[in-house]
């Protein structure tokens, strides 16, 4: 009986009583305090000395013999396992008596992956001229739902609950095939179309399963972490490039493909990140032209296709690809919201099966009630309606926002109109201290980014990402007024 | 008013008639029947010539308008833009004048992942005697709608359909924390635990953060392909164990860990895959002793711990590891449905914050909406309902089916009755050929699986997984029938 004295019960706990008793039974057999053979009280006495119910001891003893902690002899009683084997004591448990918690460090060797240290976007904020994201309000939520309702409870459950295709719902990619094919000239079927989580795993995918340790990959030298830590983690030897008013340089690609074989380039032609500008159309020729020339991927980073002003629908570059030098990428984190984690990579049918394989053993398959959704939303014309409303709205929010920074910020900022996308590429005054004054913005509940992360690998200085589409025109009257007062 | 004679209509067809008209005057205009600078008819003739309402073709010149093929002179009409950029015509584009296909096959190499060659599910069959699903019937899946719509219509949009947290959603990190330390012994806080998108992330994540090329990974002879391909992908040696009644061998484990440094063990040790055995207790401390002496991993994959008919919950080794050596991963898929691609990896932090960064390289983040409306229901009690009504009609389902395969095929099958799991793994008389049993059974609109996927590291022969609990008592009959007569 002393030798369970030790028990004790914390009505407070999480955890439920017979586990509690359990686990404390536990490790009192582990510490050799109870010795293999010993003989339990019955569960009315130990019910009895801790005051709790004798059900819950049942438990507590079922739990043990379920484990072999405990044997049961019938009508003999129960009793500490025999063939248990000699349990060593560890010296946390001798000091602890309490539960194993899991240690904070891992027993074995964690790899640093300091490359992947990227700092992380804040939402809390009411304001936010952020990185260009959409204004979720704007998003056909309603119809979502309901379409989202309807896949999830009507039909049969076991085929549209159950496993589905690795390349994504065949409702998506069918409609998916018709609606890039309608608007961006492309001529895909669905073996061309591979449903992703976003472009941030069409990249990946890209990544890990096309390149080598050691393989050139070319990005321009203003561009996105987000793509280069893709590379850089599947081992890659990251080239860069200048990029101008009408886009990435080509002059210094080609010097680069004479240099060394180039296995792949990554490029946002429609909307150069994070400068806005897209690539002039004989460049776009010409980098088609380079790529079977010189045999590298082209990795078209489509984010924002459905955000362009002008009168100037650039088609990808994708449409115009006969040597399948291509993939394309999009996604509706853009068009609809982050949250929505779909996307599509676009290329050929033989590299489209290869990363679905690869996608296989990575999460096995997309959000497929969420993709029929989507596949519903499209045929039924939403998603695009929701789109021209959007590009309206955008538009007249560009067109403002510009304004009211000419108008507030004159002296203080430079920047071009930017004919698409979601955001101003806006360069600061010198004497403004940027990092500075987005943290004294922050405290006035407006999130923008301090324009760090472009930096990297470039010659940029005190320049940022405003982004425009996600506030209405009152909140964009708003946070012009605070960077106003800051500065 | 000839240039626009090929346009033609189909009614039929998915497209709105205005995309139609748009895209064969856009098609007309690349091609340069429309020249730069010509003059559209006005769109009611252009709507009687087609035969179509006035507003219609507004729609199709305001598409244009808006995409920049189009330009509009107040007063004067309705004109092919000027300043469009030549567009130069590739050879292709001069034979077929039709759209650019996207070549079948890629103009770069594509390696080969022959490892990852495996055959896909098959669930558009009736009936099923699958590798031990769940039957989604059972799930409380109008509720699952109620608190998806509610996490996607309530509340600040920008935040809670933005970018979120790579690790998942708070929420549903809460409320796991406190399920996992109730249900299963763990001492868990929201920083041990990384929200997968199912355990195949979990295997994926831990392959290829914690596996260099060359690292010795120990699996079951007879174990799971889809582990073993996460190891082999990560360029992993695969070691193999024998396992018997009892789960693993780790006399033969120790053997392997003498003679060479050993990274990672795989373990389904609640109920071994695929022949369902639990791994009994003394084999559990031994384990843990083995992983702290010699250093190595556990990766324990505990998909199916809710399903235990016997009063024997066996509570996972996570619960006991105080070294930090047990990474432990489950998921919904099996206690809902697997169209639910949500799961946890539990580990010591600096692994779990290692594994989420590149998590984030990998697809951002999880469904954060359906993450939420499960933590929803995880706090409102409604999956701990439904995993104690699916725990009563698996049993039953389990008993039924057993007896089945006594009454109706007692000279076929050999089997033990699973202490839990969803599955029988069943012998079947060597005079049987199986695979041909299975193609007939297809015929007749009942999958199984002809368990070849079982006879590759072991001397399995003729023995497969039967699953009953997607199947009500009724399909049971029916399968069992089938099978009978076909044998």
């Amino acid at each position: 009986m002393q030798l369970l004295s030790s028990v004790v019960i914390d009505k407070l706990s999480r955890q439920a009583v017979y586990l509690q008793i359990a686990n404390q039974l536990m490790s009192l057999i582990r510490k050799g305090t109870l010795p293999s053979g010993y003989r339990l009280m019955s569960t009315r006495q130990l019910a009895s000395m801790l005051n709790v119910h004798r059900r819950t001891v049942v438990l507590a003893y079922d739990e043990l013999l379920a484990q072999g902690w405990l044997e049961s002899h019938v009508g003999n009683g129960t009793f500490v396992a025999k063939n248990f084997p000699e349990i060593k004591l560890s010296r946390s448990d001798e000091h602890t008596k309490k539960q194993i918690k899991p240690s904070k460090k891992a027993g074995f060797e964690v790899p640093i992956l300091s490359h992947l240290n990227r700092s992380v976007l804040k939402s809390g904020t009411g304001l936010h001229l952020d990185d260009g994201f959409p204004d979720a309000r704007l998003a056909p939520l309603e119809e979502l739902s309901r379409a989202y309702r309807s896949q999830l409870l009507t039909g049969n459950s076991y085929a549209r609950l159950g496993y589905g295709d690795t390349h994504g719902s065949l409702w998506l990619r069918q409609e998916l095939s018709v609606y890039l094919n309608e608007t961006r000239g492309l001529n895909t079927t669905i073996a061309n179309i591979l449903i992703v989580r976003g472009t941030i795993m069409g990249l990946y995918l890209v990544s890990a399963g096309l390149l080598k340790p050691g393989d050139n990959v070319v990005v321009s030298e203003l561009g996105w972490a987000g793509a280069n830590n893709n590379f850089l983690q599947a081992g890659a030897n990251l080239l860069t490039i200048p990029s101008d008013d009408y886009g990435i340089d080509l002059d210094a690609l080609e010097k680069l493909c004479l240099k060394q074989p180039i296995r792949l380039l990554y490029v946002t032609s429609h909307h150069h990140y994070p400068t806005t500008v897209a690539l002039r159309a004989d460049r776009r020729v010409r980098l088609l032209q380079l790529a079977e020339q010189f045999g590298f991927i082209i990795f078209e980073d489509d984010y924002d296709y459905d955000f362009h002003y002008l009168s100037k629908p650039l088609l990808p570059l994708a449409g115009a690809d006969q040597a399948g030098m291509v993939l394309y990428c999009g996604s509706f984190t853009k068009a609809i919201s982050p949250v929505f984690r779909v996307g599509y990579l676009v290329g050929p049918e033989n590299a489209i099966a290869h990363l679905a394989k690869l996608r296989r053993i990575i999460d096995r398959q997309g959000d497929t009630i969420l993709e029929n959704a989507l596949a519903d939303l499209l045929q039924n014309g939403v998603i695009q309606r929701h789109l021209r409303k959007s590009l309206r709205v955008y538009r007249q929010r560009r067109d403002l926002f510009c304004e009211l920074l000419n108008m507030e910020l004159e002296n203080y900022v430079e920047f071009q109109v930017p004919d698409g996308g979601m955001a101003v590429w806006t360069k600061f005054d010198q004497k403004i201290d940027l990092p500075l004054l987005a943290q004294k913005a922050l405290k006035k509940d407006l999130y923008f980014s301090d324009g760090s992360a472009h930096q990297q690998y470039s010659r940029i200085k005190n320049t940022t990402r405003l982004g425009f589409a996600s506030s209405d025109p009152h909140e964009l009257e708003k946070s012009v007024t605070i960077l106003k007062n800051l500065i």
